[in-house]
């Protein structure tokens, strides 16, 4: 009934007159962004009415034209816009601006991979109730289309299962320990000085991050919302991400013909429940995504018509990100919709844990699920 | 003027009854199709009115319904049909039958790349005239949905340049040399006799499906028609695709960390002009692309925005090949109209050659192009 009441977004916003765009957060991405619209990039589409800072002189001191800045994002949503970018990060404000946004009709782009996470079913249905776009694909894979291609490119197979290396950082580490033999604490020290970690890194290095793709993922691939807290990020006696993993397992992976890598896997199971979970993982060095190095990701997606597709691409990084945000605007143009295209609404769901056949035992006595 | 007078095919023939679509083919990828319409793929979308085959009695042998059978294509394309599938492969009548259908409104889907490949152009030309859609993903890594992702889902970056193993057959051949140290004759007889290379197996070994292939590629990547006879399939003075690479080339190419695949290459120069090229390369065991064994396809798209990206999938096959024709089906039914999507009209333009700036010399005295 509610549906019926409102005018579709794509109607009623997209005319000759330019989209009126804000921007919520001016980080690396947030600035990056900004530039692209006010570059006149695709052309006179875009009005960018203003841009919501915590900082206003440090925005000022990056670059950002002092006209459009405001520290009131709840007033530039006031304001008569038809576009909301959201790139604060983080669970609240930007739940609720997204909320509220998607409430008046207004489409949003974020690369919040948290919030969508946790709140991707609340928001979907949101989105559809009002006919308004809600478009993610910055959150996944920093740029890479992953979740076009399985919204839309892959229209007409069915996903069985994926797995993927999702997590740049995560996957620098490993490689610094495997191929210099270094321990855990070392590579993450280094990781960190180099500006691949965070100085707070237990985001990325117990799986959260990964996790929190992995949910988005399921959520192209397999129709459902995945609980976020029905996702292990371990496996069962195990310490969280790679940190349980050493640079003795690391040696005696080698020894077998594995790589360790932190690998997000999600498949159906025969009686139709989604399997998935996020653990330091032996993948045998013949498969192909052992091969991924530095902070690089890749999705391999297993497919009733087509066999494995697999699709790798930059991890992460401000530059891939902003294309992303940047590439979901001109989607919202081109009349696109919401990221999850013409898929079905989604159905919500928890996780059943991964059950493998298969295991390596390091030296340290931490188990890896093998992968081959 | 011709353009205002012609309803387009998206609002003409998009409505609530099923789209009438005529098969034309019927081996492996046309009997996958008709089997897929007929199952009710998709739910009450389409009505499958007829199959046009060469042999009626073989046609019905495997399965096909003979009500639907009939052996004159053009007559079928009177009847009122909304999409051809073109299925037939070769250059006439698929051609002419594609040209004629186009012209009188009616979508087409063809994995025809050797048509595409030479006629784009005038068959882009007069899918726009009237308004009308032309869907190819067939044509291009049978069923891994690269075109889609050149010309959708890379919106907002530009690409600067690309590279492809795209011929299956010929990755085969060369990857079986490497490992088991045996010529070119035998692994090609072996091939042969496997069903991975033909009985005049000179489309795939001398390089000229992954000349029409990269005309297609370079299509969605670089908005130009590249004239297929500007593609060249060798080095200077060397032998053209595969032809030329010996076993002791191979191993010598091991020594130097090279594996020799067949790169179907094209990248824009600074000059503006697009320069393209199939050859044996030299390709460094880092390089990702060296890992592609068997007959499965990569290509590593160079962006502005995202750096690398790569996609990998099945190169062949009658089933995979099925899926994208029933995927482009689907697209056409999802309103996304045409293969180049939001892309402007085509340029057409001639290949400049690729000029290596390293080479590898084998033992035989062939020169091959080094990548890295």
């Amino acid at each position: 009934m509610v549906r019926d009441a409102v005018i579709g977004w794509d109607k009623a916003r997209r005319g000759d007159r330019p989209l009126r765009v804000a921007v919520l957060g001016a980080g690396n991405v947030g600035l990056e962004v900004v530039r692209g619209l006010l570059s006149g990039w695709e052309g006179p589409t875009f009005d960018l009415v203003g841009v919501a800072v915590r900082d206003m002189g440090k925005a000022q001191a990056a670059g950002m034209p002092v006209e459009l800045l405001t520290d009131a994002p709840a007033h530039l949503l006031a304001d008569d816009i038809d576009v909301v970018v959201e790139l604060m990060g983080g669970e609240e404000p930007a739940r609720t601006l997204i909320a509220a946004a998607l409430g008046a009709g207004v489409a949003v782009v974020t690369a919040n991979k948290y919030v969508i996470a946790r709140h991707g079913a609340a928001l979907e249905a949101e989105a559809r109730r009002t006919d308004t776009p809600l478009r993610f694909e910055g959150a996944v894979m920093g740029g890479t289309p992953v979740l076009r291609l399985l919204a839309e490119d892959l229209a007409g197979t069915r996903v069985l299962g994926m797995r993927g290396i999702v997590n740049g950082t995560t996957n620098y580490i490993l490689g610094e320990m495997a191929t210099r033999g270094i321990g855990y604490q070392d590579a993450l020290a280094e990781a960190q000085a180099a500006g691949y970690a965070e100085a707070d890194p237990a985001t990325d290095v117990e799986g959260g991050d990964a996790a929190d793709k992995l949910v988005i993922l399921a959520r192209l691939a397999s129709g459902v919302w995945l609980d976020r807290d029905s996702i292990a990020t371990r496996v069962p006696d195990g310490q969280p991400g790679i940190t349980g993993v050493t640079a003795e397992d690391l040696a005696e992976a080698t020894k077998h013909g594995y790589s360790i890598r932190l690998l997000a896997v999600a498949q159906r199971a025969e009686d139709g429940s989604i399997e998935a979970g996020v653990a330091a993982t032996a993948v045998d060095v013949l498969a192909p995504i052992s091969s991924i190095v530095g902070a690089r990701n890749r999705v391999d997606i297993h497919t009733d018509r087509l066999g494995w597709i697999s699709l790798e691409g930059p991890g992460a990084g401000g530059h891939a990100t902003a294309g992303a945000v940047l590439a979901d605007l001109a989607a919202l143009i081109a009349g696109h919709g919401s990221t999850w295209g013409p898929m079905p609404p989604a159905a919500s769901g928890v996780a059943q844990a991964l059950a493998p056949a298969e295991w390596f035992t390091g030296p340290s006595g931490a188990r890896y699920p093998v992968v081959r």
